[in-house]
């Protein structure tokens, strides 16, 4: 629970924004997989502080130690522990904002439920624990790749504007990481508008999973999409995710969103995606296909009204280095988060295949 | 995992549609807590096929059975197990579609993973299975009375036509169940008209969670939207979710979208709720607000294109007495796992308590 | 947690001795596997009361009825629900004890921590509830055979008196169900001699898991021993157990104890078993041997002193047809246990090997 | 699974014996509780190599670093993680055994398991392991402190050589970390015997729970004992554990077994402990006793028979700076699993009570 994703992979994580560390340890991956760390510090590196223009101005190594479970470059098949030394922090920036609540944030939530918390840098809220998440994605993604499987996101709506007529060929280039498209300068605009306005702005990130087989996922509680739909709502931003066609589908049809098959090499192929490869909970082998929803930052240095931690109210203007949108840096953990749960359902599928 | 849902309260379920019985065991109930039976079947009955004009022609009774875990009209800590027998299901219907995938349903999905089916009625991924849901929310609900939290769901979209202005007193009544507003007679017209012309029609439902306290839900992977969305899409036929402003908020500024607080009765009282209610996976004690878009039903009797078990080309019309949309008896399904969801959270927060 | 036991093949059973029922849910179990219910019945019924003229007169059917999961004679991967009535109780036998704790039960213990009991046959805490897990065990059986692996297990020691020079051929005929050896008489007799003394006698209980390849079990906390001994220390009467040579290892040498090895035919053979089967957690290909010490049976017709429910001292003696030594019946109860264990380390292996 | 411990605290342990760290993961430990390091570092110091005069001649500080979870001296309810450098490794002395299976290891097992391993000092099955869970212990404690229970190990026999007369006053001192009794330094001389003798021997360690209340643990498959039985079979060198009694019990009538009760400030009070505290898997309010059987030291440099890794028969004798007995350090391990184990229990009954 808490702080443990996964059923048979499981990536358990620890760590505070301005803690000593943040890291995980990842248990259930299977021995005999070579670690390649370049392509995962890759992967961090999309995520990391000062990866993107459009981000924070912090920059930040987030250099990954492995502590255990691999052996001569090779997985061994126990716990992968891995750390990331926390470097660039300024705590002081926090001192005019440690007993106050800011508006958007845990803050609240957060104290009511313990009583007491690390308020530098939103603490165990803070977007920073999702570099852990990276760091699990990308082993992940070293299981996934073996079995031909490649999972691929993009910001396809940052302010409003949604990206048309776009192809699919991940990963897609910084500064936005989104995929080729007519809107992609306005998109980018957009964001560097709202920090020039001292203020922020969300979008929509889509995410495929190409190659995935038929058969994964459980027919009841753990369907495939409700495991991803729980791995995409623990991110902090994600406010809402659709799979397919999502909400268009409860305007349509049944004649119109049912996707017709026709047999092709022994397999069905189906003449539509509005299920977005997934039905009954299981994958068909279509390509799965979601859509997640990421709110504007909340820490913004407009001027709002909130309460201290002493119940009185006051206003607060957030200061520090904060992303005007989170939508870019968002997309590696997007797909870190469906890699671990893709894996996750395919090593369980496992015990069962006949 | 699969067929169990929850953590410190979990409910596990069985049955296939054509099977001998449907049910479950609800663990982790606590102790102490009188069962009424008519409130019990009330919920159930709001499910069950024929308690809607709008739904399937089949009339079942859905009389569930508690096997243990009840003395003398009181829970009494031990797991809860119930039963429904399966009555009213014509196999015949199912002989024609045997051999072949049903276009929207998880026939092929199914058939793919365990290679091996039972074809009658959708076996295990048919929505019957959701009547153990029901009463496993009705159990929950016995809990939530108990801290004044009350679950109430409705329709609001059907086809397309979207509720305005409408209020919020549940449970709402029948054949929709959808709260009172200016365009509920086009919502129920469009139900009829879709059985009229062998089609299906799709639709949102909103639910909301009223006095759940400030501290559920955990900062990290099980955070509360995240334990939701997972019981939400975990229903054969929702196909997305939104919490407060959803995919709203991904076109708001960071100012437009953040809500402001301001101090009353020594708690903060938010002005407005885009969060809905839940802030960096913890309830923040506002409402807590969320949609699901639900497909239109799969099975049509127009014409489609699909394939055989033997993967070869055919078309198929589904006959048998479907509902012209799951809109209506979904909402009860919805409830139930919020209710499920919300309580499990309740349990768990206890062994922090200080 | 609670009433489910396993992590990939999952038992949640449920029922109390004197209410409607009692039965659980197997989840996680492979489709395809034929299920015999000859075979499964056939294990019901070495436990049943009345099976063994060493056991209570009680003369339960113990009938069993599959629910869901099975079609056409053949698992379908989906939870299998079972059943078994309760027929013969006689609850009239219980209202004297109803406001007293029984010495040796859980009664006293059950009250303090749910405030709230089905006083009639231990309810929850009987050993009736047993006869869930050994229907769970016969359908884990199924899985073992197809893959070479057999439980067997036997009574090797009642009242003291200790079997010797046994072969092991199990299963093993009633009364007694244990290995032929010099000693098989005194042990019956001692049983039957406790009866006429309105006493109880406990013993040993011997169990061996034959074929078992090497590679099950985890190295750390989840060591193939350490989920056995939970397995059979959850079994009500069981106090004690032992892997290989156990207790006795306590007293050897390091160069007595170690078991040597020679290669033959590529694999490890050792020259002696004093792990039982198991290194480091892991099964190691050697025959897997522990032995459960079971308490004499706690319900006996001498007078002892107890307290009420009101916390007044007083006397009991129990009467009802209580068996005077619950080592006959147990020895399925251990086997179906150890099977269930070793079926999910078995499956849960699957999801890593390369 | 597999390297996680625990239902509400779950202890998640990583690190090989010559890795770079070993450690963990404490998740599901309540906010606001003091942490007290040098409390914590004492519990390290008994298990840390060098600790006793009867250990290893390896002198490692065993100092952990707490990386998260704790902010101004004091939980806050987030993961706590911790690391522990390894820092005396002597991996030269591993390149004789790197391509052969020692006796009496884990070595054979694990590479049939995994088909890869780090042979140096035994990798994850290394006793080295334990060090992380002394530390989680050690929190633990610091609850278990807070509800006045304390819980306490010491050795009772070696090289079957058994304490008679003992009180019970723990923490008990080096060397051997056993209640003072007639036999002490009989079984000190025992071990530096088989030190001298270039071989090693076994003992018997007893642990008491006192102050735990009634109502820990439940009815069924999560019985105390069960729990208890998991969390001290996976301590690498205990092949045995009994309950009270134990596998006396066995031999006892139930007129005297049973503990009788009188009625003592509104609760029971037994006369007797032969359930060692445990009644039908739950605490009864007595003193919780049971004992573990712990193996002579595998590791020993008298010569024998073993097979290398490409399976030819080959002799081996061990040589490196080993324990002559497990026993004085292992006092610490079981005491710790002990303290996770009722704080596990503790802290789930708060989702109960009424």
């Amino acid at each position: 629970m808490s702080s443990t994703f996964g059923r048979i992979l499981r990536l358990t994580t620890f760590g505070e924004s301005h803690g000593k560390a943040i890291g995980g340890i990842l248990d259930g991956y299977p021995a005999g997989i070579p670690i390649d760390m370049d392509r995962i510090q890759a992967e961090m590196d999309r995520r990391r502080p000062g990866s993107t223009s459009l981000g924070t101005s912090r920059n930040e190594k987030d250099e990954a130690e492995i502590l255990s479970g691999v052996y001569n470059g090779m997985s061994t098949g126990t716990p992968i522990a891995f750390m990331i030394r926390n470097t660039s922090q300024i705590s002081s920036h926090y001192s005019e904002i440690e007993h106050l609540f800011r508006p958007g944030h845990a803050d609240y939530a957060f104290q009511r439920k313990y009583g007491i918390r690390d308020p530098r840098g939103g603490g165990r809220s803070s977007g920073r624990e999702t570099a852990a998440r990276v760091f699990g994605g990308a082993l992940a993604k070293e299981i996934l790749r073996r079995d031909g499987i490649v999972i691929g996101a993009g910001a396809i709506e940052v302010a409003g504007i949604r990206a048309t007529g776009y192809g699919w060929n991940p990963p897609f280039p910084p500064p936005l990481y989104a995929p080729e498209c007519p809107e992609l300068q306005d998109m980018i605009k957009a964001i560097e508008d709202a920090r020039a306005d001292s203020d922020s702005v969300g979008g929509v990130i889509e995410c495929r999973a190409q190659g995935v087989p038929a058969g994964l996922g459980d027919p009841v509680f753990d369907k495939l999409d409700a495991l991803l739909a729980h791995a995409m709502l623990s991110i902090g931003a994600v406010k809402a995710i659709e799979f397919g066609a999502g909400f268009a589908a409860a305007r349509m049809k049944g004649s119109e969103n049912n996707d017709q098959m026709e047999a092709r090499d022994g397999k069905a192929a189906f003449l539509s995606n509005n299920a977005g490869g997934i039905l009954g909970g299981i994958s068909t082998g279509s390509e799965i296909v979601f859509r997640v929803a990421v709110k504007p930052t909340p820490s913004i240095a407009k001027e709002q009204r909130t309460i201290t931690d002493s119940y009185e109210d006051t206003v607060v203007s957030i200061h520090g280095r904060h992303d005007p949108s989170i939508v870019p840096r968002a997309v590696s953990v997007v797909e870190a988060m469906a890699a671990l749960t893709i894996t996750d359902a395919l090593l369980a599928r496992r015990c069962y295949e006949r």
